[in-house]
């Protein structure tokens, strides 16, 4: 048995839907290669991330061993999975390998951080494949919804793993390259180690749908409609994008796509060459002009962000464009979990704007760009590994998926963010647990999950914030009485009397009562000040605020 | 045409689902005599409402009022409809009608709150009535998923009105009242001036189902485990209880109850005579002793509520109890729409725990309690309503509502919170805006949605806190330098020095070159303490903070 080993270790994406990344490694323990799979984004959300723009992996155990990565290799152009190229490339300084459109996308991520784009170099479809170390890596074409998505063959000299990336079977993918059962039985041939596999859907019973079926039914449901028509859907959805624009041509109406992620993704798309016969578009001043039975808005914000275009048009005019009375917005798109409440408010006020609305709840106007439960037993059938490690999915979908693979009487193992699995032997074993978390960008600096800056503000926002400010003369005596500012809370409470008031004349009494190696001391001070002030507010108002004590001394 | 008129003016649950509220009046313009049917509450989020305890309506309205209101009427016991009783009571003062289970919750509600018990007082199902000034109220027994369920009959001089209240077509609920389709056509059949109808599955396509399909399907699915079972369900699902129990019994298991609403559900539904034969069950304490294989778990939390028996179960033992790998949970219940986060959340514990999950996703384990599309139409079909006002339902669930309504050839209206439509002539008409709105139980307080204390929360949430704190001697000179605070802020930015640091430096230097006239005013200064902290913050970390600037000037 050799000493050097080949590992796996997610950093991201295990154990969750979103900040994908996945290390490799081959070596001797401890100074194995390592080449790292996606760099990703999720996004923060009120209960637990307010103000936060964006959340990635904490990648401190790689860039502590940054002189150990040959290669960084991005599967395809979603934001979870190349959101965060830009954001950690300073720390890892590796070369991005990616096919052209995903290098496309992932050159102006490095660029919007002022990373170097030339380190993004274009890597051709397998059976071509790039050298990174012990490493050699194939980018091969599967079917998703973005285009040139790729399935990862990686092989080492501990064999060969197949790293799925986001995929669907899907043969007639409107765009781009349909799912090549023949190109993955060559690849699986001669015996593959492990397959890493995309874990999204496998709840998901039925056999998936070819993104092919949605194009007649948004036909049918375009060429029915009198007034303006505004559909919206991911903006990296190309495939899907191209399907709606089409439509709208087919019933006669002039097409301007809304919101900068969809313009960059088309452009994108055409510069690659990826995208040859879109539909012509007319701008947003062009439009004005064209009356609304004429005209189909393709928009961003299937999500309900909020200050994408199709939460704009539902408050009002954007970029002079408005909807009336009489038109139809289509989200041809799926509400992904958690975003619930932002699409439910937007499709409220399009209503209240008399809008039409049809959503995928008939399942007509959209498909899934993940492989359902069946077709996942699929890609196990033909690649036949010998350890299947799901990943891309929460817990309870790499538990499923790992309960499919005994059921087959694969080695599958449950291995989330942090764990360090050896792939060297027969069944998978976890040989070692990294700590792994979250960095959160927050404004332009970055913030670890842990630092408690994030916990401070939620606890603001749960029980509001009180300033206390005292003043000490230079004998050591309260320079007038202590004095309270409010932020987020109730005015008054339970006496009636102002609450501010309340406050300052408890303060007032404790510290009058206090002893003077209390008022000395500014530690115990301000636990003072903070006590009195979190049991006043808690019988005044039922609740205890956050507190800040300033004690000026003057010396 | 007579002077007097009547009116229908909803407070809350039109344009949302949630904090229901309605009013009607008769009598001459200014001086209707009122009824209120239900006091509801809604549930805050981190989104909008942090910190916030209990949403309800703003009853300032019909507080100015309270001589005009003859009584409160309740239809049902779910939080949306009596959840605000207690904390309104104070301000209204009218006695408070409902069936005697919904009665027994109402109670609760006031005595919580402090208000009379005795204010609540048992009403006996149609056909007996309840005179209210110029009204005569009936409660009339209908389907719902919690027992005794009414829709009101209300008769004025001006002709009946149907309110549906919250309503299913079950023939055979399990538990309570069968849908009595002869009583409401004879309750129609001397004409209905207005159906104010429940609007909730207004997209649902389907016939609804009963009830009583569930129970085999639960029966197969327990019989099958050989782990301990835990089940949520809605607390206030009696019959569903009911139906858990049952199946837990028949496959030879002792059920224990978990969750302090469950077991006040089945209290107030034996005391009321309603539930006579719920299967005996355990105490935790006894459960403890019971082999898994033989036990069963009822427990709250289906809706992933933080602080509830499943939360607590996915998060280690609850009352000495603990699931084990190999346990199976199960909702019997639908995730309602903004609740995913937290559902989600607890699926992915239990996972980690190696439980087994199931969930309502094949609908097999869970029926609606609403009146889908098929059997709204059928209700409009019995009732024959001249005027037609869907309620309980968003603002698109209404529209969509009103689209029935004019396919048949009812005179519809899109009635939202504040819009007071006369509906004594032919058509409805909108007389009157009100202005309506939501109030916040806050801590112990009860503080109004637009007071902008939960707005200044958000704001530190998103952006941070700073306290600034400047001394100014007798003679109006700075006494050392100002000195800042941060809270919620990261500690270092662009500089790379910490940030306090920074801003100290900047706040000394901009005081330094400001002008006597700044410095001896308040309001400037402070404003120019503002403005440096958040252009000096904005700089270093991307962000503008709240600022609490704290000048002390001695004298």
């Amino acid at each position: 048995m050799s000493s050097e080993r080949l590992i796996y270790l997610p950093l991201g994406g295990a154990g969750e839907i979103g900040m994908n990344c996945y290390v490799y490694g081959y070596g001797a323990p401890d100074k194995e290669r390592l080449i790292v799979v996606d760099l990703g984004v999720t996004f923060p959300n009120m209960d637990t991330t307010p103000g936060v723009d964006l959340i990635f992996p904490d990648i401190s155990w790689l860039e502590a061993r940054k002189d150990r990565i040959e290669a960084i290799f991005i599967t395809h152009a979603h934001e979870d999975h190349v959101g965060a190229v830009g954001l950690c490339w300073e720390r890892l300084q590796a070369p991005v390998y990616a096919r052209a459109f995903t290098a496309n996308i992932a050159r102006r991520k490095m660029e919007e951080r002022g990373a170097p784009e030339n380190d993004v170099r274009v890597a051709e479809a397998w059976p071509e494949v790039v050298t990174a170390g012990p490493f050699k890596v194939g980018l091969a074409p599967i079917s998703h919804s973005i285009p040139e998505s790729s399935g990862l063959v990686i092989d080492s000299p501990a064999g060969r793993v197949v790293h799925t990336g986001d995929f669907k079977i899907d043969e007639t993918p409107v765009l781009g390259e349909p799912f090549d059962r023949e190109m993955w039985r060559k690849i699986a041939k001669d015996g593959v180690k492990a397959l890493v596999c995309d874990s999204t859907n496998v709840f998901s019973k039925a056999a998936g749908r070819s993104e092919i079926i949605v194009g007649p039914e948004v036909e049918k449901l375009i060429a029915a409609q009198e007034g303006m028509v505004v559909a919206t859907t991911f903006a990296s959805n190309v495939a899907r994008l191209k399907t709606l624009a089409e439509a709208g041509v087919a019933a006669g109406r002039s097409v301007c796509l809304l919101g900068r992620a969809m313009r960059r993704m088309v452009e994108a798309a055409v510069a690659e060459g990826i995208l040859t016969d879109f539909p012509s578009v007319v701008s947003p001043e062009e439009a004005k002009d064209i009356p609304r039975s004429n005209l189909m808005l393709l928009v961003t914000g299937s999500q309900g962000e909020r200050r994408a275009a199709s939460a704009q048009l539902s408050n009002g005019k954007y970029l002079g464009l408005e909807v009336k009375e009489g038109d139809l917005f289509l989200f041809s798109s799926k509400t992904i979990p958690g975003n619930e409440r932002g699409v439910i408010a937007i499709m409220n006020a399009f209503s209240e704007k008399g809008v039409d609305i049809v959503d995928d709840n008939d399942g007509l106007y959209h498909v899934s760009g993940h492989a359902n439960r069946p077709d996942l037993e699929e890609m196990h059938d033909i690649i036949k590994p010998q350890i299947l490690i799901p990943m891309h999915g929460e817990h309870r979908h790499l538990r499923e998926h790992v309960k499919i693979a005994d059921s087959k009487g694969i080695a599958g193992v449950v291995a989330v963010n942090g764990m360090m699995i050896e792939l060297s032997g027969n069944r998978p074993e976890v040989v070692e647990y990294i700590e792994s978390g979250r960095t959160y960008l927050d404004g332009s600096v970055q913030i670890g999950a842990l630092d408690g800056i994030v916990r401070d503000r939620i606890r603001m926002a749960l029980n509001g914030h009180v300033t206390v400010t005292l003043v000490i003369d230079e004998e050591g005596d309260l320079l007038g009485e202590p004095w309270c500012e409010l932020k987020g809370m109730s005015e008054t409470g339970r006496s009636n009397a102002p609450l501010v008031d309340v406050l300052e004349e408890d303060l007032s009494q404790a510290v009058g009562r206090a002893d003077r190696s209390v008022i000395e001391d500014d530690d115990k001070l301000e636990e003072l000040l903070r006590r009195v002030i979190r049991q006043s507010s808690s019988n005044e108002i039922g609740r205890k605020p956050e507190v800040t004590a300033v004690i000026s001394r003057l010396s």
